[in-house]
């Protein structure tokens, strides 16, 4: 089955302790993307700029995503540039430029309406509600957000966790959004405001997921001893999850969603090895089998 | 085969965001030796002052814990007093009282110098350096540390690396002592400063150990809704490490190491759902497996 992905497009300049590079491929629906193409068909809603790059379009083209819903508007592309402290804990956000950005409306192709699985990238709560409201009754839906969603337009994300059955954030956003500093009590409050899901991203940590009836499942974070750039990598996460949800081909239960943490993780570790989408765009079938079996060994125990 | 234990023995008052208690039963030895007497036989080596509860000493009998390496000496018991902030993630020591632990040196009984299995319980390195020097070629070594021991004693610290199998520290201190900002790095510059295995307590994060060739084990925590006293929670998760590895009663190996993690987590979870000792003396046979089998759930995926 094929997943739905609508997010941003970026190109990004990015500043780390190591090195620095600009107009870098970015944006939740580049990664998100990218990353499902390694498990399922991807059909792919944004908006560029006429300074959008060929190799970005012909990176996209080459995993085989559908890009009948990317729409090219006259203007620049969204641009945003930021900076990594020492320890990776901090990024400050130098400059955002909305450009095309800030008239996108998202608009679903026909032939998109019907969607198995639907990702809503990190975007604004009020295009995410949109796509929704042209999305013909998808199987699952997930969305995923971030800080700013919560500071500025908590409202529109509430009346959002209503309407799909997973929540993706990470582990302060749960406990800011639920009101609540114990991160397993915040779980249960975010899914009983609507998803019956809710996948805490805990950067280094891993992730905890959220099922039913109390269920847990704990997804440790690949140990890696040099990470070069950590954008993007929630949006791997995702991008991964709702691809291997999407290949499971049918009704979605915790087995397969445990299967699909873990498919988020591998690659997000890929994609911190190397700025954008470096890493994982030269990505094998053996690559991701290997890694698969290191998290395995990983968390095997008698 | 038994475990020996050499630790603080301390009267605790704690005080939470929801309660406060006195006069508790703590220190390193007494969290550990209860911990690893779910699994093996432990000698005790520490000291106790005139005024230490027979309540405390029953506790200790009541689990089988031979005492005769635990010296009464005149004077008062260790005393410790804290206090922590809202999210758990601050502890102020309000006050500190040696008493007897500050003249004490640890003395091994005969019987205990060929101990097959010795956990250096967190003390000052001086006094652990004393045990080693004492025993009689211990099958497999750990010593549990702290930041004090850092900052006040890093050199005695850094030379009893040397002397041990496995050391075990939490994530920010294995980065102080390895001097190295990314935990991966940490832990190896660690193994190469002596001990073969590193296990890196992360707290609610759970535990990352390091063994041969950069092979991992990632043991999750056991998600809680409600934390009621955290104190002890790194001594109970060395004590029943170092149980379950006597209890393995042979060579030490990665696979028997990941069991140990995963019993020391899961003695952790308990440890922390009460004040001092209160939960962990009531657990039951039934009540750790029902806890192992929810720790599989946690963590299996295809």
């Amino acid at each position: 089955m094929s997943v739905l992905i609508v997010g941003s497009v970026a190109l990004d300049d990015i500043k780390t302790p190591f090195a620095e590079h600009k107009n870098l491929l970015g944006g939740s629906a580049s990664y998100g993307a990218v990353a499902a193409s390694f498990f399922s068909p991807v059909r792919m809603v944004g908006v560029v700029g006429e300074d959008f790059p060929e190799e970005h379009m012909e990176l996209l083209k080459k995993r085989g995503i559908d890009l009948g819903g990317l729409q090219k508007a006259a203007g620049r592309t969204f641009r945003w540039s930021g900076v990594y402290g020492p320890d990776w804990n901090s990024r400050e956000t130098l400059s955002v430029e909305l450009n095309v950005f800030e008239t996108f409306r998202p608009e679903l192709p026909d032939d998109y309406r019907r969607s198995p699985v639907v990702l809503l990238a990190n975007i604004a709560p009020d295009l995410q509600h949109m796509v929704l409201d042209q999305a013909e009754k998808p199987g699952f839906t997930i969305a995923d957000t971030m800080d700013l969603w919560i500071n500025i337009a908590r409202e529109r994300l509430v009346e959002l966790l209503a309407r799909v059955d997973m929540l993706i954030l990470n582990d302060s956003e749960a406990k800011e959004l639920a009101g609540e500093s114990n991160l397993v009590r915040a779980g249960h409050k975010l899914q009983a405001m609507g998803p019956r899901y809710v996948a805490v991203k805990k950067g280094e940590h891993g992730c905890l997921l959220f099922g039913d009836g109390g269920e847990f499942f704990a997804c440790p974070a690949f140990p890696l001893e040099d990470v070069h750039d950590p954008t993007g990598a929630g949006d791997t996460f995702a991008g991964a999850l709702a691809g291997t949800v999407a290949a499971g081909g049918g009704p979605v239960d915790f087995a397969l969603l445990r299967k699909a943490v873990v498919r988020g993780s591998v690659l997000a570790s890929f994609n911190v090895e190397a700025f954008s989408l470096e890493r994982v765009k030269t990505l094998t079938a053996d690559d991701l089998d290997a890694r698969l079996e290191a998290f395995r060994r990983l968390t095997t125990f008698e």
